[in-house]
């Protein structure tokens, strides 16, 4: 389970995993959920919006489909699948709780990817398909309060070697 | 769920159905399985290939990742998310029956996309981002013996209409 | 030159056109120049914006840059590439007349791709990329007193249908 | 003009570039031109082809299309468009002859833009949608007897502050 804030480097790290990991791991991400959304539950008040400086902001319609679709990775973890997760807690330690509520029984690595406010941000424009402001808005606000196994840091390392450091602890757990 | 080849039209009726049902419906597919994997399963022996001239290539590493992501959709289902599945059944009733016994317990209702094999081939000419002879290669083969509760044909009839119809199906299902 | 409306079906003849005419040919559109442009000159006063219901704004600052890519496109074609263009004539035949002007010494074949407004609109909701109404708003003001060497209508024809009269057409000419 | 190996980091600079400078400028690459191409151009012997370890092949076909198409964008600069190219100089020194031949009377920043080889590599694999092999084969290649006016290093720099290096000297150019 990789955290951290847009443009951090979480989907960079995950492909890098996908290729160092000996086994079979696939990559599912939440911009693969909202990506699944219908128009209704898109840029309106029943789901999640994206606003002009980059700000998210999500209703209880969104919630609802997002703590069903949780559900689901959990049962397709559960099935044999392992799964690399992309995620965004957008509300920190709680979004944690309400995450780690579905995944009984499940071995999870939680991963916390940092990024320094203004490199994200920097990256983000170098990127050009994110609203500016989402990066360094978020940079730290994912992390407040979070628990994890292991935490990478972007700002100055590529992301090949933050991707060989969870493997080397993936390595360990299994 | 949805069935049909490659450029049958699967996927525009899938959107327009997500904008006809007064219901938020989230809309997942084979193809975003296929982008989750890693590159040991792509082009390769031992996962999906796709040949140069259409054809594609499953072998058992695939089929188990499939398997657990099916089995992850139904939890979704059950979990309270309405899912427009976007699949193609290249083993036709076979693998029909490996992806209903994943599906107990939830309202499933069979669409079938057909598409005449000429008209769904000049489409991904059209498209320009499939291998060519894909289209007529599944147009058919998808289809063998495979029971549907509906069946729409995308050859001679926009991709809302479609929607339209199984939109009404869904209506009297509920 | 093809001039049509948005979710009108240029894009697919023109693909098409590229797999038919025996001679390579390379295809450059508008929304290439959109992809070009700096922030600056999106969503803005000063460039080009896009409304909430498909509307379409242009200022000066836009229509200079575009100016100087048609001047571009022209050269290109001097110096011997064949070149499939994807228009949207927004202002109707002063756009024409502006796009002409910059065309002196080419042989130009003026294509109008049609399309019914209602069957453009229902495109676009399946193809899910664009705004809603572009399309229904530019059906038919883009042909506004436009003159044409040929015309096809893409509303129950296909593409590749579609693009097979226009290189009947070129081969005439050449 | 901007040089350098697939990964290197160019259109990252580009798309910064396009903020910083205060002047619009439209940012256009090689990748466009091979995004135009007709499929008789693409993977064949004809035209350019890439192999399965990232090395790309270039026959008479593309090198005709690259040089009308160079052709026109120096037309459209002397239209009065501020262009960013985006190049890859496969050639190296030869490469960028045969491109300045085409820029008479044009002012050109010629922008080295280097990257670690192993450092291009793994942002390869980060991103994961180019060919394995294609940056390291090239980072070092594109660069063979080629003269700047200024040369970045985006392996230990933001494509940001490259981007302000390359600002600062277009502010002291114009």
């Amino acid at each position: 389970m990789l955290n951290g804030g847009s443009s951090s480097g979480k989907t960079g790290i995950a492909r890098c995993l996908q290729t160092l990991l000996p086994e079979p791991w696939i990559r599912i991400g939440v911009d693969d959920l909202v990506d699944a959304l219908p128009p209704s539950l898109l840029d309106t008040d029943s789901g999640i919006s994206f606003g002009q400086h980059g700000e998210v902001a999500v209703s209880g319609g969104f919630r609802a489909i997002e703590a069903a679709w949780m559900a689901g990775l959990a049962a397709m973890a559960r099935a044999g699948a392992r799964i690399i997760v992309d995620e965004v807690f957008l509300g920190g330690a709680a979004s944690q709780e309400r995450t780690r509520a579905h995944l009984d029984s499940l071995q999870v690595l939680w991963v916390g990817v940092h990024c320094e406010p203004a490199i994200a941000a920097a990256r983000e424009m170098a990127r050009g398909d994110r609203a500016t402001g989402m990066a360094a808005s978020q940079a730290l606000m994912v992390h407040q309060d979070v628990v994890y196994d292991i935490e990478v840091d972007t700002s100055h390392t590529e992301s090949l070697d933050c991707a060989r450091l969870v493997a080397d602890r993936c390595a360990v757990l299994q």
